[in-house]
């Protein structure tokens, strides 16, 4: 397995690959390796000649209260994981190369980023397209995988993939959970037990929002279920909670994450339409997120007898 | 040569290119080309294998209020004039490929942005950037010439190229003029005969404020000068007017342009120094800009005995 630092070296080594005929796949992480970010190895390996992924705590995407300095670090372990996981290369790059002195440009999204996760941390959306666009470029990868647990991140990539018109693959792999179900996510580390046993509350609140969304509920009741259940945890602290159109990711229907967006969308509350249940909380000090996937079930019956009579005809 | 139109032809035949081990050069360009633009094509011709030329005028760098509609365009006529100066390929892209609905992502560069021209026109180098990095994405190419007319748009994409450590070599193509000084613009074919003679004022101001800079005048001194040679011309109205530090291209001293950014570098006027002046004004309707290199000659006496007494000393 091959190690380089250095982003030149990153680019001629690409470029060589490149030339041999080699299509390079990218999993960017910030290191701290789990099964999640594995899964997106193999994901992607049947797809690429090369399969590299990157390893960096990126400052720009931390606030300046956020946990940059804390954030879990061990790099020969997620050498050893890569090498197990027959990965090719892994990208180490220096902070001072990433980010020259005087460093000004920035890749920035549009609006969509200022809601949910861009909404409590102002500037981290931007700080993850400026690295991601980079590290495609300089690792020249013609696929790259992510995980859907960062539901918005992977939205705007796409948006940015699309309005740049790169000719980048994207592929998503499914949130890995732990055996009770909590999302796999490096900041679990931060956890005690007691923080560790509500944290599996949010995967419990996006179950219940599932089968109420499924059953049919009016969305706002849905919505009602879910805050319900994670409202009785003392040291729970909910920054958002939003059921969205599953594409635009558009809220229907939410609380927090900036509510100006909330109901943008409220008219396409359909049966079959998919949505995305997405939620984000503090447990302690600890910030996390998760979302979930569902279909919308065949509406419960409208109280509203001229509703009713519309729909017979 | 070669026409292409579309982004994924482009990007195809590029990678091609490049596994066929061609050096690909670039210039990019709005098209209506001049003599100009002709003179990046011999600049970058021995720096690389192929040679490409992209015409697209950007609606993302004009204001709502400017000259894009009107911006003179004459596609046969450049392709004739590429075809005789050896140009390789062309790339002409179409705007809907380009823009695709909903575009919302953006290359944005840092505050330096905001003085000089981006104060006049904001959001005007967000879409220079932003054109300039894809197509440098999409051609692949490992140097690009842009004019030395441009100089803040120079300064801007050599920070974005430093940022993102982009290989690709900047050349910097001296401002050609008509025989009379004008600087040579596309937007020149908007003059009309009196205009003409006016915007020669600007090349003509330049002059003064290089001999005022070499003879060791105080650099407002000199900026007085320049600014009285312009102010009698009615039809000519000054945007900015700056005497900078060459490099960095801070203010030493001016007017116009955002002056919050005046004198920011106003310690570094000494014997020898590079300094670059800047001027932008309207003549009738036409925006013109213009710019040149400037050495500090020797500092005439100071007239401060303290000052002359601590040089002595």
């Amino acid at each position: 397995m091959e190690l380089v630092t250095g982003l030149a070296a990153m680019q001629a080594r690409a470029r060589e690959l490149e030339r041999n005929g080699k299509r390079i796949g990218l999993v960017p992480t910030m290191g701290y390796l789990h099964q999640g970010h594995l899964s997106l190895v193999h994901l992607l390996r049947p797809h690429c000649h090369q399969l590299w992924l990157s390893i960096f705590v990126n400052p720009a995407q931390f606030g300046p209260s956020e946990d940059l300095a804390r954030y879990p670090r061990d790099l020969e372990r997620d050498l050893d994981l890569c090498r197990a996981a027959g990965v090719d290369g892994v990208l180490v790059p220096r902070a001072s190369e990433v980010y020259p002195a005087d460093f000004a440009t920035w890749v920035v999204p549009g609006p969509a980023a200022d809601r949910y996760c861009g909404a409590m941390r102002p500037g981290h959306f931007r700080g993850v397209l400026s690295i991601v666009l980079r590290l495609f470029m300089w690792t020249r990868c013609r696929c790259a995988a992510f995980g859907a647990k960062d539901a918005q991140q992977l939205w705007l990539i796409r948006r940015m993939v699309k309005d740049f018109n790169l000719e980048v693959e994207l592929m998503e792999g499914p949130t890995l959970r732990e055996a009770d179900g909590l999302a796999m996510s490096s900041r679990n580390v931060y956890l005690d037990v007691e923080e560790r046993r509500e944290a599996l509350t949010l995967h419990q609140a996006l179950e219940v929002g599932k089968a109420a969304v499924a059953a049919g509920l009016p969305l706002k009741e849905a919505l009602c279920a879910m805050s319900k259940h994670l409202a009785v945890h003392p040291k729970l602290q909910l920054e958002y909670l939003h059921i969205t159109d599953w594409e635009s990711l558009d809220s229907l229907v939410g609380v927090g994450g900036d509510p100006a967006w909330a109901g943008s969308a409220g008219d396409m509350d359909e049966a079959g339409r998919e949505m995305a249940l997405l939620v984000a909380a503090r447990v302690g000090r600890t910030r996390l997120i998760d979302n979930m996937r569902v279909v919308r079930g065949p509406l419960a019956q409208s109280p509203d007898p001229a509703t009713s009579s519309t729909l017979q005809g």
